[in-house]
């Protein structure tokens, strides 16, 4: 096979590029940051939005679809939400041949324009709660960029919900963290931290955010979604008022939540190797792939694919996502790799041993191509129903192992001091766990020192006692325990 | 009921307004031009979205995704291409606090930026053809805008597709073409005419145009899809070339087709009545609704409730899209009116009559509200689905009468003229079958005289014999049947 993936430990940036590449998910495009989601790339994204969308409307959400194209005069309504997102603008200001009255601005995210329609839809308590999603295009003109983590434009999902109460708004801020944490770890086989966001790391225009961060196998934390309470600050900024049951006008509650392409760039940077791509089966566009290994006479080479055949219908019928790579003019080396590059969960190989024995030759994409064996006709629909299982287990539980191996804990003690932190950070990354002070100051220097940012304040270590703890930066008493990590 | 809807014969373009807006399919945006696709109005997009997308990977299409913006100089490559969108461009020329070194086009469509991809992709004879579709969202600053017939911004699904031959390509056009009728017919339940554009009516950039025309309630016909030939213009705009297996470097063949949310205008605007949407059950997003007749006292409630219940779980049970509508502080005439608004196919009373006699009261939207019968609920499954399918076949049938009945044969005779012909068109509109010459300035003068165009030469009549027919206008010899129209 001439294509070539970079080595992960040579240079984890290009072997990252290398597998969109050759997995064939992206391809560069003529505009600067903008990538082109490949069909195959495409189709892990339409099974991450049908996953979902599934989840959100179980949870009595609906999809709609808002202009992409926003009046400028909108986004400066929220103060730190114009800050935070006005650098990123592409604008428009000529459009049908003609100067436009006001700039209109490319969606960054759609607050704005829906939070103007829900001033027009929400008067009284009984249009409360309103609960949309939309899935659409967003554009921020970022920097740097690379394919799925940070593009110029991007696929996303952004919910927008509206409440007659606080309680209920952030009741659903961390229900749909919690469905993004499920689908995270359940499908993509990702574990995940969950926590709410420093002030400094919050959206901008939100009262509080919540993330989710994986860790990555180059020990860089991805935050992998995030969900907003977002107060009243939009239901002010556009004067969204309802009649409660009590005859009063109140203000309305809001959150706002989104996962993006992004989630893909995570995909292959937590389970993804030096053979190509790496999926877990239950997100796989492809779960098996059925590679007859021809010989030489004709005679034969029917006979083994119309034995392929018989195994692809029935697994088909059994509802497997199963596809066959007949291509008599590669190798089957050749289309193992193909298959590998693809990150296929599960390979049949079908030669006219098989045929003779009734059987197929299983293997993983997970495992070494060595690890394979003959599983007979019979069992084949239960025998892939294991492996396709076991998979998706033992990649969550590699992953797993991973991010415990690289998750340490470092507090100030007779021991260990911010140097210790420092240095820490510095030779071996991961996430940190340490404690905090709240104050901007220590997290700024903290970050300028280490480039590790504060990712969260974890759910996972709320139960922890704070009781003589002391912020890992200033010594001064912890508020704390965080999660420390360079990030994506 | 305190919403109104418009009559149709005082003013019919008010009376769609109102349709879309009390079935609550979409709103106006603060953004000229631009409409807000509200939930219910996305669901029908869904639904139009989903059976679409099987019927194109049936016929061997894959998803992908292209950047919204375009560079201007891409855009120039195709000069008819270019001269035609040109007018309707929303360009950015700053973005992220800079002005760029190239302005960039929002998409008015991709043909230019997925055959500069295509470039890149296609090397070989084993690459071909290509077939890729995309769901997206484009933008056209049109003058006049009206919801869903046309907006500033609109979903669409544009397919793209690379061949070897032209033989290929004109097959993928005709194939995708009736893909599109077939859907249109059979989900949409609209009769269509099929056939080719003339030059003047083709797309920018296209050899030639196939497109699908349908007649509105208010005898105007829409244009309800398009697909194109391409030929070699993209091709050579962007250097696309292929090694044949003769090994010869050879141009590309292209198709490209689409469709749109227009497609929810032309739903309204053939079916739909003044008590709101009529939607054919096959692309209704709720089939059912059940409405509970509820009386003074709780407990009977209660026990209509609960049978309810049993309703709606043996119609879900049975694959029905379903809801029930228990607003108990709602008249069952405000209910009745709110499902019409929806254009929801069935509805099934319930009170404690049927509760008593195990029985349920079946109405139609398409009949009027008197016609209503008891179903035992032994029959419940069997007899809803009679009436959805003879709903869907008479849904059809209507309007292909009207069709049938607005389809006018004008010839040059001793008896009809071109006078004939104008007057016709201006008194009645409906589609006009007649001849054409073929030139330019006789399309031309019809259109300024009359406001009808040639809406294509339909394929419909093709086996009609033209020996001795002559031009509506010019008199000279004709070369087509063609169908007029005025149209939206």
């Amino acid at each position: 096979m001439s294509d070539f993936i970079a080595s992960k430990e040579d240079d984890y940036s290009k072997w990252y590029l290398d597998i969109v590449q050759k997995a064939k998910l992206a391809d560069y495009s003529p505009v600067k940051g903008c990538m082109v989601i490949m069909p195959y790339g495409y189709s892990i994204w339409s099974k991450i939005q049908s996953i979902l969308d599934k989840k959100f409307k179980e949870t009595g959400h609906e999809n709609a679809y808002f202009p992409m194209l926003i009046p400028y005069s909108f986004l400066e309504r929220e103060k730190d939400h114009i800050d935070g997102f006005s650098p990123e603008f592409a604008i428009i200001k000529d459009a049908g041949g003609e100067s436009l009255a006001e700039p209109l601005v490319l969606r960054p995210t759609s607050e704005t324009i829906i939070w103007n329609m829900y001033s027009k839809w929400i008067k009284s308590y009984r249009d409360l709660p309103l609960k949309i999603n939309q899935w659409a295009n967003v554009v921020r003109w970022e920097k740097r960029t690379r394919p799925f983590l940070r593009t110029t434009e991007f696929l996303w999902q952004e919910g927008h919900t509206a409440h007659a109460t606080e309680e209920e708004a952030l009741e659903e801020t961390l229900l749909i963290l919690d469905v993004y944490k499920r689908f995270i770890e359940d499908y993509l086989a990702i574990p995940v931290f969950c926590g709410k966001k420093s002030e400094k790391e919050k959206f901008a225009g939100a009262v509080s955010t919540y993330s989710i961060e994986a860790l990555m196998q180059d020990k860089k934390a991805l935050q992998a979604a995030t969900s907003h309470y977002l107060g009243l600050n939009f239901a002010k900024a556009f004067d969204v008022k309802f009649q409660d049951k009590d005859g009063k006008m109140r203000h309305v509650f809001a959150s706002s939540w989104g996962v993006s392409t992004r989630l893909i760039g995570a995909l292959i940077m937590v389970h993804s190797d030096e053979k190509g791509l790496v999926l877990p089966p239950r997100i796989a566009p492809i779960e098996i792939i059925v590679i007859p290994i021809f010989k030489k006479e004709d005679e034969i080479n029917k006979k083994i694919l119309d034995y392929c055949d018989c195994v692809v219908d029935a697994l088909k019928k059994a509802g497997f996502r199963v596809e066959i790579d007949k291509d008599v003019r590669s190798s089957p080396g050749f289309r193992f790799s193909s298959a590998e590059f693809k990150g296929i969960p599960i390979r049949l190989e079908v030669g006219i041993n098989d045929v003779l024995l009734n059987s197929v030759t299983i293997s993983r994409r997970d495992k070494d191509r060595k690890f394979k064996y003959q599983i007979s006709l019979d069992s084949l629909v239960s025998k892939v129903k294991v492996e396709l299982d076991l998979m998706q287990k033992d990649l969550f539980q590699r992953a797993l192992n991973f991010r415990i191996l690289n998750t340490k804990e470092i507090f100030r003690s007779s021991k260990d001091s911010y140097e210790t932190f420092k240095a820490y950070v510095n030779d071996y990354s991961g996430f940190v766990l340490s404690c905090w002070c709240g104050s901007l100051n220590c997290e700024n220097i903290i970050k300028n020192e280490t480039k590790a940012t504060i990712r969260c304040i974890p759910d996972d270590f709320k139960a922890r006692d704070l009781t003589g703890m002391t912020c890992i930066y200033c010594s001064s008493k912890a508020k704390y325990f965080v999660l420390f990590a360079k990030s994506y």
